[in-house]
């Protein structure tokens, strides 16, 4: 099994497990500032094309996420052909036009105002997938919890996503289209099933604060109404009115 | 409003977009490398109290998650009454006992010889859980894909992971354990559901290699593997049997 290539200064600590504990002041702050300025872009240098090997490190990233039962149940289909681009985002359309029907008529516009993808402009679309089908054996880790095989593909997003912030790449995720289209356009076989279709392109620019936020769809929650210190969920006065309207 | 407490360096660049992004080739390759070197731990130094800061710029890192719709439906439990860690570690006992029957004899004994996790050694147990209960109006994005809220509480999962390991702690994810026992112990109301329940403290090491690697029960796969380049997923020969069996 051929280890996967990153920078020798990474390679050598990672065979030496007792320096692998120390990051420097400014690596730990780098974390928490990619970490702070991860965005959903949806605004792409539409012909600026994606440098080869910051999007193998970003794949690589995302390859390393943490798996149950080291089943790394993943998959990453590329997609730049236009016109299946073309057919996903009437897919898009069509789920826009039914979702704005569910919001009242003074918000329909706000939310139509929106944009809320870049398939056709991002030089590149990522279709995170999870391979559900079952193997010769069990995966450990799953008897009492089987969704922990689709938790490990959400945190390969979440590893893509950050490692793409500071290769300077965007990234957004659009949830407003149909899994069944995703299944057809990119061959995905039964019990192989779309986690996250996502737009890759350098960006115009990294918002300050997030979309929704700044067009005043919506506001960022306190951490502390999030936080439940005492061992048992306490429902905060303050937290259900401000998730559903802002 | 309140805006996280970030150190003032980070804030300084939070508004200013055009700084936000720059990262220094020290910090792109930070950000690898702690994705790199992220690892399952469950073996922890027993009597050592987490860092109250550096668990709020955990909780903080959690909370920047990306989420649907900003949506933010995750809460943040924190266990730390030893006996309800010791009844969800009878649970875990339990389900650990059940999945071990589901493995040919040859594995069984293999399987039950990994540790698996690390409840009560831990200073801390934290739960992170989803508020899947409807608010007033839809949450943008969720009508086409509804599992995108619980999206959102994975991908927090992921950032608390990343800026605990550069804090030098360790998390352990324990899904070998009974959801209805976590809703139980930690009063979790109908509609919010647990998606990752994680051990954390000071780890005795971080593993160069998955644990699962290192004692021959899995090998990680080829990043190849997992990459379908044309836009179509295609059946990869060695993936199938390497995921379930190494």
């Amino acid at each position: 099994l051929s280890r996967p290539a990153l920078p020798p200064e990474i390679e050598a600590r990672l065979v030496e497990p007792e320096l692998a504990g120390e990051f420097s002041e400014v690596e730990r702050l780098a974390v928490h500032a990619a970490i702070a300025q991860r965005r959903d872009v949806r605004h792409f240098i539409a012909d600026r094309e994606l440098d080869e090997s910051a999007l193998q490190r970003c794949l690589e990233a995302a390859h390393r996420a943490p798996s149950v039962g080291l089943s790394q149940p993943w998959g990453f289909v590329l997609v730049r052909d236009r016109q299946v681009r073309a057919r996903i985002r009437e897919s898009f359309l069509r789920c826009r036009a039914r979702e704005a029907e569910r919001f009242a008529p003074e918000r329909r516009d706000h939310y139509l105002a929106h944009r809320l993808e870049g398939i056709l402009e991002a030089p590149l679309n990522l279709c995170i997938a999870v391979d559900l089908r079952p193997g010769d054996e069990p995966v450990l880790g799953t008897t009492a919890q089987p969704e922990a095989i689709r938790a490990s593909a959400y945190c390969a997003v979440q590893n893509l996503w950050l490692a793409a912030r500071v290769e300077g790449i965007g990234i957004g995720w659009v949830s407003i289209v149909e899994p069944r289209v995703l299944r057809h356009e990119l061959a995905l076989p039964a019990g192989v099933e779309p986690v996250a279709y996502l737009c890759m392109g350098y960006p115009r620019a990294f918002r300050s604060t997030p979309m929704l936020e700044e067009t005043g769809w919506g506001r960022r929650k306190p951490l502390a109404s999030v936080v439940h210190p005492n061992g048992r969920w306490v429902d905060s006065v303050s937290a259900a009115p401000t998730r559903s309207r802002a």
